[in-house]
């Protein structure tokens, strides 16, 4: 029993999420960001990898006043639980996902991560471990789902988005696509990591919609199961 | 005074055109396959850079006996020019390329490419040197346009149209967005190269269309003058 997972990512015409500097760039637009900020808080939990929160110190925080409200009204916590995917435990202790906004923050890190390191995120965060080196993704969302995460939300970078298909654990993409070519073969992809799956292995989509929106398209795709 | 150029590529739904190992995998479907033929026979030219001959050894011919037959009735060769954009002068003699197929072939070199090199690669092509160490791709193109050539395709890799993209000398992008995933930090994507526009150089597109095409979709942008 794991939670629904959906990846939600703008990229370039050319399939970048932001410069080989990860140096952020402008995809979408504001048509886009209403909507990501609905899709936000319409989730029960939101999650990233340690690269994401190291590069750009996002707070994943549900922006609009009235979608809050309705959070609030609904019971919840204005903004969904945010998840760090963070083996080692790097997440700086003053990090703005930490700090900023309401609602329940969880570090999920391996057994790898020092136990010093733990003591000071615990002050922040809630903490599950698993995995040796690495964090069992498969594990982490069936603890998440114990928890009462239904409606899990993936935000990036490329590296998670990479260890979570690889292990077949997500639903649905949702890819917003720029008017804009960033280039580069260092920049970061939707879909990082060693990119070794074999012929058989590679997964399928199935396109439930494409329709325009800003100056680009939104396409969402199902993740066929294998 | 140069040609149209039209950039097409097919990409995985989170933007690789193929494994980190360069090695091909099935993008598109037969429709497409059908379009790509189409777009070939209605070119004057078709351009790829050395890299896709080395790790793919295209012919880049025109494959349907109707539209071979409808170019030959037009008074053209059964195939448009191919050109190899190759600095130093590195296509294999053997290269399909340069045996497969009727009409004229060209490769593209700079002055970094060895007189030897360029006698035997004289047996099979027409050379056009231009430029120091890299080819001069616009006074490549203002030769191309002197032969005649109105529309020119280019096909890839990612690191030819990175350096397209960056001289402004692209007008169109078709890009096929297959059905699948292929990851990989080191994969190949549209767009390579070093990425390194700065904030304000970033090559902005306007969407022309998005069509369902095979299990995939067809989107064509118009790239915007600076």
């Amino acid at each position: 029993m794991r939670p629904f997972v959906f990846v939600n990512v703008a990229m370039s015409a050319d399939g970048k999420i932001s410069t080989a500097e990860r140096r952020q760039v402008r995809i979408s637009g504001d048509d886009d960001y209403s909507r990501v900020d609905r899709i936000k808080a319409e989730s029960d939990a939101i999650m990233v990898g340690i690269g994401t929160v190291l590069s750009d110190n996002p707070s994943l925080t549900v922006k609009s006043p009235d979608l809050r409200a309705w959070r609030r009204e609904a019971g919840k916590d204005e903004d969904p639980i945010r998840v760090v995917v963070d083996s080692r435990g790097r997440t700086p202790p003053d990090a703005d996902i930490l700090h900023r906004g309401a609602g329940k923050r969880i570090i999920a890190v391996s057994r790898a991560a020092s136990p010093e390191t733990l003591d000071v995120l615990r002050r922040y965060a809630t903490v599950i471990v698993t995995g040796d080196e690495t964090v069992d993704l498969s594990a982490l969302l069936e603890e998440l789902y114990r928890l009462g995460v239904r409606r899990l939300m993936v935000e990036g970078g490329g590296t998670l988005i990479w260890a979570l298909m690889e292990k077949g654990l997500v639903d649905e993409l949702q890819t917003f696509i720029g008017n804009i070519i960033i280039g580069g073969k260092d920049a970061p992809t939707p879909v990082d990591g060693t990119g070794s799956f074999r012929d058989e292995d590679f997964p399928r989509l199935a396109l439930i919609e494409a329709d325009r929106l800003d100056e680009g398209l939104l396409i969402r795709w199902r993740v066929k199961r294998a």
